[in-house]
């Protein structure tokens, strides 16, 4: 079976700070003709971070997309020239973010939202954290507040609706599936 | 700490047929100004459906934001007046894309891509899956094959990067953690 929709024609109606946004008219496998709303992203990335007592550090911030404080892990959008080191990236986020570094290993990487968006997400481990004594600041337009919660707060909220990001989902799904008795 | 990004300006880019994309101009806690770039969704649906022998089932399809064939479970965008009937949704869509009717379980909801967009997944568990004798068709511009395969082969589709769909790594991960024995 053929699935590959072929570009006929893409309008490009935003290109912002942190997305393009297109709008492509496409032939379809059986020959008919649809349109697609995209939007392109330099992609990000994350980090379940484990402090030595075994808690899950997490970063409450406000997110304007939904109008709501959102309690998510660290994270952070792909700077320029970072594509290929999301690695140094997200070291880079984790230290601005909570004043620690780390190995890291990567657990996952996937795209956010597949059905109209390329963003991507590489997610990363960080154990056997170490405190920075200077820290990298934060983003001049980013306001945080740091949390250390156990794996059961976390899922508490969860269940409270407080947590409600995807990535920070598969985090906590990692750490129920390999960290929980470590 | 205040949290609270006022909305000073909003500027409508496109409004399309599934997003609306807004800039705005936001006052940040400090009184400092700055933008953000939106991608305004009206949610979508997802459904891990597991047969009778605890298979799980997976669409391949063409998805155009990446350019590239995807392995996913079951998903669809809400339609108009389907907000607060996600779980109508979700059968409606797993019984045009398989086939199957069943009882839907919520299992998790969360914000796809968080950082720009409020596009908000329900995610339910479908069991004991029924043939539907006569199922909807399929929408004119979906291009699917269907697929039922075992954890063990998802999980080997995720290393081979076939798998690269957040909420369909959160579904693997749901089976392992409370499915694997069942």
């Amino acid at each position: 079976m053929e699935f590959e929709e072929k570009t006929l024609e893409r309008q490009t109606i935003f290109e912002g700070q942190i997305m393009t946004v297109a709008k492509d008219k496409v032939q379809l496998p059986d020959g008919q003709t649809s349109y697609r709303e995209l939007v392109f992203h330099n992609g990000a990335v994350a980090v379940l971070a484990i402090t030595p007592a075994n808690k899950i550090i997490l970063v409450k911030q406000y997110r304007k997309a939904i109008e709501a404080v959102s309690y998510e892990i660290p994270a952070g959008k792909l700077e320029l020239g970072e594509a290929g080191h999301e690695k140094e990236a997200a070291a880079r986020e984790l230290e601005e973010e909570t004043g620690y570094t780390a190995d890291l290993e990567l657990l996952y990487e996937f795209y956010s939202a597949i059905g109209f968006s390329n963003e991507h997400i590489k997610l990363y481990l960080a154990k056997d954290l170490q405190r920075v004594p200077n820290p990298r600041p934060q983003d001049e337009d980013e306001f945080l507040e740091l949390l250390e919660l156990s794996y059961e707060e976390c899922m508490d909220l969860v269940k409270s609706g407080k947590i409600q990001d995807a990535k920070t989902i598969i985090a906590l799904q990692y750490f129920a599936l390999k960290m929980n008795s470590y």
